[in-house]
């Protein structure tokens, strides 16, 4: 049902505790994980308080990156680098089990700790592209120049992904074995990601397309997920 | 582009700050956001530092519920009255703009603060079964009679909704002015969760089907998730 458990990372809070069996540190399983994501949720303390806000993410490289305007708080306070932490999840499957005990979702999760730092200087543009091309495939080509006022007013975050845990579970509900010849189905329901027909915006001057490069890496994007 | 937004809570800590045109404090937005959801990322803070687990959830009534086992930290913690933040978050559409600076997502998301209650007594097991049949619709008579051992190791917490903010972008991306006439693509290009086939369990006796419930409940759940 479940998948191999690699070495836990070095800091506590990171040992996945919970069903430890579905516990998973090895970085490439991460990797695939984050690249599958488009959204990730922030959670960080205001005042003693927990707080939790959904953001665009994308990993690249060895962290992973949010951006976001320099002008909001979520933004101001990772400049900063006070202490966050990063859940993604994504959903594969309902679980249907015999009981509604066993019931469950087949997902895969990622949680990241760790005090980010604002991306400045030369590279950042790049990085801002590669970001958009993460959130948006095949349409690196498409956008007119930045503007400096834009890349300027655009915060990019990085965080470090070395205290990185994944839990993953997949496969058929795991019922309790007396309960195995009962008349109640038990599998699972795929759930998928699907792109429509994209839709042009209402002020698109005639004659202006999608861009084909798009069209083929965005459907690609949602079908690999898995 | 965004929505009406109506009086913001009484909790400062609840106010849209960012994109403040885009609040929704309306508890029928809310309510229409999480019904649509199955799976909210918890923050709470641990020994100085954020944490965000995602976990299943399930709005009844007035209440945000989550359920898991009594024996993890997450739910112990929850069961203990302790502060939490709750974020939710569905991608409608990737938004595609002239310039990468503009580029975003169409989405909806819904905030909660609070401090949790576990559910006791003599109603719990109704609330159990009716989050299940939000987790996978259709599905309430087909399991086996749930044992009192089970009632008792499933931890199921209720979050009251007083204190919830929505925040929703939809529609267009909003270019400047002067990049209308340029020649690059700008649009939306919508996302939806769709439902596959239900895959059999390994261990099913022959003749077990799907409940017919399940197969068209669950589908409409997710077409109508908008």
């Amino acid at each position: 049902m479940s998948v191999k458990a690699t070495t836990p990372p070095k800091g506590d809070k990171l040992r996945v505790r919970q069903s430890a069996n579905r516990a998973e540190y090895d970085r490439r399983i991460v990797n695939q994980i984050l690249d599958a994501a488009v959204i990730g949720h922030v959670a960080f303390v205001d005042n003693g308080w927990p707080q939790s806000i959904p953001t665009a993410i994308a990993r690249l490289d060895d962290h992973l990156y949010l951006h976001g305007s320099r002008s909001s708080r979520l933004y101001k306070l990772m400049a900063a680098g006070e202490r966050i932490c990063v859940s993604v999840c994504l959903v594969d499957a309902l679980v249907k089990a015999r009981s509604a005990f066993h019931c469950s979702m087949n997902y895969r999760s990622v949680v990241i700790f760790g005090c980010p730092e604002p991306v400045v200087g030369e590279g950042k543009l790049a990085l801002l592209d590669r970001f958009t091309e993460h959130l948006i495939p095949g349409t690196t080509d498409d956008y007119r120049a930045a503007l400096p006022k834009e890349i300027k007013a655009t915060e990019l975050i990085r965080l470090s992904l070395d205290e990185t845990s994944a839990k993953v579970r997949e496969g058929d509900p795991v019922d309790d074995d007396e309960d195995l010849e009962l008349p109640q189905w038990a599998g699972i329901i795929p759930l998928a990601t699907t792109v429509g027909r994209p839709v042009n915006s209402s002020n698109l001057p005639q004659g202006v397309l999608p861009p084909a490069d798009m069209l083929r890496e965005v459907a690609e994007f949602y079908r690999v997920k898995g």
